[in-house]
């Protein structure tokens, strides 16, 4: 079996993360032989042998003793370029870049087909989890139902923090951005896009079915409010950030992320700071619960490792479910139950809410409880946006096992 | 991709919960072929086609048609010839057996690489949770510390009973056999030797090493006593029947199953009823924690349908971790923190504590703490069987991650 000789590109938190992996996992004879970074004069935590930094792609990609990429830089744009070509050379990659591979799968699963490589990339979606590789050969049957958990390290650790701890939203998320869960865009992680690529990427692995960003309902938590804090408190529940993807006929699936009122009975209430965890539901097994360190330096890098390994043992996804001839349709067509608190009646009028369950005013907080379709949630999206607005959805199962 | 053609051994409560999926799971493209039984008279809840049933295994070993055994009989002895010669003539095998399977895997491996032939197993560990696939495949590296879970769907469902419910033992005992959780022999269960296999085998996949049953000190729940229970109540603790293996040092790793108390703090504290929950430490990504049905028909069906499925895109396990050079060595040279009720101070004179930490005596109720070797408990544990004894661990972690 051949020594596996890694061109790394981006030597930020996660790929000096991976250089410390690296070095401690002695049977995975892997080593780091060039790493491309964009400023060679940066200040970095750990140092290393000058001459194994470049800013140069092509001595990684031009190197005929490289054998491997990963690719961990933290702008899509790069990632894009690197992450292509060296596909298009037939060098297979690692990559942890969800924003990119969640806008170019089908592309980039074109691409590989072409060229006979491998893209690999479980630490794209909750860092240490092995969440993808679990869908693409372990629940690749017809049973799974659904796939809805807490994606986002950063957005949870802040949740927490506030919940838990009583902190106020701009404390909470400093620390995050400090403790490195963040990343340099916070707004990456607090209004769900962060969650939204993780999704998608599920969403191809667990049905085998990709939907694009645009197309997909997503509402962060950048304008929770103490009122809707304590709203959920006093009703012994949690806000958390959940994304989700579920089958809602034998034909159909609907999939968004939104903030969520999640009980203390559900699996993800304990979820807390920056871990992640994502349950897996689906008819004979019922639900299945994996929990483990979504966001940081070394969770993710040892999901690079792990996917390092793979490669080394020749492994690539088959996309297998892609292929299925009864691959289900995704809808926007279904009823949510949703929270919204909203600055007055006036501002209601034009939410078409099909059927509102209770309404409560004050002077300085309004809420309603209602029906709204998600379709009619993606249409007054641009309104949503208001930081006057905080919306949060009660959970249902959209399927039951015995439908 | 060719058409996977089952022969199915057993046709008991997994069996036929097989029977169930396969029809349900469109894209899997299998079908059972035979189902050899050892009574074809006997009356099952399942109706088959009659012309499916055989009670001759060569109906399924010389079938050229057939190109995939499961089998899931509840005798290890018969389920050892099945599988056997069904891997000498170079069929691959899908197996649950447990017993069979921690016995004699070493030869098992080798009958595979003689034969160029799989077996594939996960359904014997944890029912529907991907144990061992996970540990064969993704966390194949060097920063795994230790593997620690609830591995008996019955023992804890009966223990949940008991510490949730306040049922009698009996009563939760004999209600688990009911529904179908407990195996026909519930000592198996009951004595912690179904854990015990099951970590025989994560053992292999987690560290590449091989520890046969006699050597591996195993202690079930079948003395607990109201007293026991009522001990762990008033600390707000809960007792579980847990397995692990874990690195002592970056050389040796120590294993056993034992009933631990379990704080409400950690993950398997929610572990109830007849639900597995295995929690994965290593360096760099911390625990993850994975969490599904162990028992039941249905449950471990899906698992055996995950192997079928993965069995149609060839895959096969490596056992790689056997391979490395530096393989972690077995010791029971550790010291553990033991609870132990017992009928009186001449009891204790004979039991090698090496410290006692805490004593309490009354009429009808006598306990210790105290620091004892695992080498020590194995070397008197045909006095521990006495039913007027009951032990249980206080966790710790054998090896910390800045050691």
């Amino acid at each position: 079996m051949k020594k596996i000789k890694i061109g790394l590109f981006g030597f930020g938190t996660v790929g000096q993360g991976i250089y410390q992996v690296i070095r401690r996992a002695t049977n995975a004879h892997a080593s780091i032989e060039r790493i491309c970074v964009r400023n060679l004069s940066k200040q970095r935590e750990i140092q290393t042998d000058k001459s194994l930094l470049t800013d140069n792609p092509a001595d990684i990609l031009d190197d005929p003793n490289i054998n491997l990429i990963v690719e961990v830089v933290d702008d899509p744009e790069a990632s894009y370029r690197f992450v292509t070509e060296a596909i298009r050379r037939g060098i297979p990659v690692v990559s942890g870049s969800k924003a990119m591979i969640a806008r170019h799968l089908p592309e980039l699963i074109e691409l590989q087909r072409k060229h006979s490589t491998a893209l690999l990339y479980d630490a794209s979606s909750c860092g240490s989890i092995p969440v993808i590789r679990n869908l693409e050969e372990y629940y690749d049957n017809d049973l799974l139902l659904e796939v809805k958990g807490i994606l986002n390290g950063s957005s949870n650790y802040i949740l927490s923090r506030v919940f838990d701890h009583g902190e106020p939203y701009s404390d909470a998320l400093s620390r995050a951005q400090q403790l490195g869960f963040a990343e340099s865009d916070p707004s990456f992680d607090i209004e769900g896009f962060d969650s939204l690529y993780k999704l998608i990427i599920i969403t191809v692995h667990a049905l085998g079915v990709y939907i694009a960003p645009e197309n997909i309902f997503t509402y962060g938590i950048s304008s929770i409010s103490d009122a809707d804090i304590r709203y959920a408190r006093e009703k012994s529940m949690k806000i958390k950030l959940v994304a989700q993807v579920a089958k809602v006929s034998a034909d159909r699936f609907t999939m968004f992320v939104m903030p969520e009122f999640v009980t203390p009975s559900r699996y993800i209430y304990s979820v807390d700071d920056e871990y992640n965890g994502v349950v897996i539901r689906g008819e004979c097994y019922d639900r299945q619960f994996m929990f483990g360190k979504g966001a940081g330096s070394l969770p993710t890098a040892s999901s690079i490792l792990s996917d390092v390994m793979a490669r080394r043992h020749g492994y690539r996804y088959e996309y297998k479910k892609m292929d299925y001839v009864d691959r289900p349709e995704y809808t926007t067509d279904v009823t949510l139950k949703i929270y919204m608190r909203h600055p007055g009646q006036s501002f209601l009028k034009d939410i078409p809410f099909s059927r509102i369950t209770e309404q409560y005013t004050s002077d300085g907080y309004n809420y309603v409880i209602g029906e709204i379709s998600l379709s009619d949630l993606i249409g007054i999206r641009n309104r949503l946006s208001d930081p006057r607005i905080f919306i949060a959805n009660f959970p249902q199962f959209f399927l039951h096992l015995d439908d």
